[in-house]
C-alpha cells in the first residue's frame, strides 16, 4: 500500500496510525487518536481536536476510513470501519458510530449520539446531539435532527430513527420524535410527532399520508418505491445485498 | 500563559497581537488586524481578509476571542471581548458586535451588522447584510435573517431582533422584520410580519400563537418556559445571572 | 501582474497555469488543471481534486477566475472566463458552466450539471447533479435544487431553470421540475410542479400566485419589481446593461 505521510502534516508523536495509513498536506493528527489499518485522512484536516468533554477518550476511527479535506473531528468518539466523509464536515466528541457510516459534505454531527451500521448522510445534514439512529438509514441534504423542546436548555431529548428510515431534503425533526422503522419522511416537512413504521410523512406540520408501500417510482408506476432496501443496493456488502434479497432485513454486526 | 505563534503560521508584522496570543499551524493573520490580549486563533484560519469595502478599517478581536479551525474574518469589523466562535464560520466587513458573541460551527455572517452583548448563534446561521440583533438573543441551526424585499436588488431592509429573542431551527425572517423583545419563533417559521414583544411565533407564513409566557417545558407542565432568561443561565456573567435572578433584565454595558 | 505562487503552496508540475496567476499559502494544485491568465487562488484550497469519475478529463477554470479559501474543486469540470467564488464552495466532476459564474460561500454544486452564463448564487446553496440552469439565474442563500424523486435510487431528474429565473432563500425545487423564463420562486417554497415563464411562485406546496410583473418594489409600489434585468444592472458587463435598456435580452455567448 502506498502510505504517505505528508511532510507537511502534523502528527502528534501520541496518535497511533494503523499499517498503510495516508495523511494528506497541511493536515493536524492530534495525541489521542487511534486511526485503523489503510485510512487516508485528506489534506487540510484537523484529527482529534482536544476538549475537555471527552472525559479523556480518545478518538478511534476504523480500518479504511476516508475523511476527505478540510474535516474536524473530535477527541473522544468511535467510528467502526469504513467510514467515509465529505468535506468539511465536524464531528464533536463522545459519537459512536457502526460500520461503513457515510458522512456528506459540510454535515455537522454535534455529539453524544448513538448511530448504527451503513448510515448515510448527504451535505448539510445537522445531527443534533443525543440522536439515536439505527441500521440503514439515510438523510438527505439540508436534513436537521433537533434536540432543545424549549430552546434555549440543557434538557435535551433526541431524535429517534429507526432502521431503514429515510429523512428527505431540509426536513426537520422536531426534539424526541421517533420515527418508525422504513419510513420515509418528505422534503421540507416539519415533524413534530412520533410516525408508526412504514410512514409515508409529509407536511408542515407533518402528518402521514399513507403506508410508504403506497409508494412508486416516477418511471414505473407498478414498481413499489418503498421498501427501497433491495431495490437500492450501490455500495452495500455482498451478504447484506444477497440478504436483502431473500427477503431478510434484520442483521447481526 | 502559554501563547504559541506556531511556526507554520503566516503573520503580517503589521498586525497588532496582545500578550498571551496564540495562532494555530497554517493560519494566516493579515496586516490590518488588532488582536486583543490572551486571544487563541486555531489552526488553518484567514483574519483581517482584506478587502476595499472596509474602508481602511481594521479587524478588531477583543481579550480573549477564542476562534476555532478553518474561519474566516474579514478586514473592517470589530468585536467585544470574550468572542468564541465554532468551525469554518465566515464574517465579512463592517460588522460589530458587542462582548461574549458566539457564533456556532459554518455560520455565515454576510456584514454591515449590528450586534449586540452576549449574542449566541449556533450552527449553520445566516445573518444577512444590515441585520440589527438586540442583546441576548439566540439563533439556533439553520436561522436565517434576509434582506432583500425584491432580489436581486440594492435596497436591502435587515431584519431587527430586539434583546433576548430566540429564533428557532431553519426559521427564515423577511427583510425588515422587527421581532419584539422575548419572542419565541418556532423551528422553521417564515416570518413576514412584525412581532410584538412576547410572542409565541409559528407557521409559515408565521402568526402570533399565544404569549410567551404560555408555553411550559416539556418536563414540567407547571414550569413557564419564557421568558427564558433567569431559566437558563449557563454560561453568562455572575452578575448578569444576579441581576436575572432579581428580575433585573436591562444592562448598561 | 503582481502574481504570486506562495513558496507553501502544492503545485503539481502536470498542472497548466497562465501568465500572471496568482496561488495563495497552503493551497493544493493537482496534475489535471488548466487555470487561465490572471486567475487568484487564495489559500486553503484544494483545485483539482482527483477523482474516476471526471473519466480522465482535466478541471479547466477561465481566465480572470477568482477563487476564495478553503474551496475544493474537483477534477473534470470545465467554467468560462469570470468565475467569482466564495469561501469553502465544493464543486464536483463533469459539471460545466459559462462566463462569469459567480458561487456564494459554502456553495455545493454536486457535479453532472450545466450551468450558463452570469449566473450568480449566494451562499449555502446546493445545486444536485444534473441540474440544468440557463442565463442570468440566481439563486439566493439556501435555494436547494433536488433529484431524486424516491430516494435512495440512481433514477436522478435535474431540475431545469430557464433564463432570468430567480430562486429565493431556503426555496427547495423537487426533481425534475421547470421553472419557466424569468419566473421569481419565493422564500421557503416547495416547489413540486412546473411553472410557465413569468410566474411568481410561492408556499408549500409552491403554486403560481400571480404573473411576476405584479410584484412591486417596497419603495415604490408604482415600479415593477420583475423582469429584474434592467432595473438591476450591478457588475454585468456594458454590452450587457445596454442590451437590456434597448428591451433585449437574448444573447449570442
Amino acid at each position: 500500500m502506498n502510505a504517505t505521510l505528508h511532510p507537511t502534516a502534523i502528527i502528534s508523536p501520541k496518535a497511533t496510525l494503523g499499517t498503510g495509513v495516508s495523511v494528506g498536506p497541511f493536515s493536524i493528527i492530534h495525541g489521542d487518536v487511534e486511526i485503523g489499518d489503510g485510512a487516508t485522512i485528506d489534506g487540510h484536516c484537523e484529527i482529534g481536536y482536544p476538549t475537555p468533554l471527552a472525559e479523556g477518550r480518545p478518538l478511534v476511527l476504523g480500518r479504511g476510513a476516508r475523511i476527505r479535506s478540510h474535516s474536524v473531528f473530535y477527541q473522544g468518539s468511535s467510528f467502526g470501519e469504513g467510514l467515509v466523509t465529505g468535506h468539511r464536515v465536524t464531528v464533536r466528541e463522545l459519537t459512536t458510530a457502526g460500520r461503513s457510516f457515510q458522512i456528506g459534505t459540510m454535515a455537522d454531527i454535534q455529539g453524544y449520539c448513538e448511530i448504527g451500521h451503513h448510515v448515510r448522510t448527504q451535505s448539510s445534514v445537522t445531527i443534533g446531539q443525543k440522536s439515536r439512529i439505527g441500521n440503514f438509514v439515510w438523510l438527505f441534504p439540508g436534513a436537521l435532527l433537533t434536540n432543545d423542546p424549549t430552546p434555549p436548555s440543557d434538557e435535551l431529548l433526541g431524535v429517534i430513527l429507526e432502521d431503514y428510515v429515510v429523512v428527505g431534503v431540509k426536513a426537520t425533526l422536531l426534539p424526541g420524535v421517533r420515527i418508525g422503522r422504513g419510513s420515509f419522511v418528505a422534503a421540507h416537512s416539519l415533524v413534530g410527532t412520533d410516525m408508526v413504521a412504514g410512514s409515508m410523512v409529509s407536511g408542515s406540520p407533518a402528518k402521514r399520508v399513507c403506508d410508504v408501500s403506497v409508494v412508486r417510482m416516477k418511471n414505473d408506476v407498478r414498481a413499489k418505491a418503498y421498501p427501497w432496501a433491495g431495490r437500492f443496493t450501490r455500495g452495500y456488502p455482498d451478504e447484506v445485498v444477497q440478504a436483502w434479497a431473500q427477503g431478510k432485513f434484520d442483521f447481526e454486526f
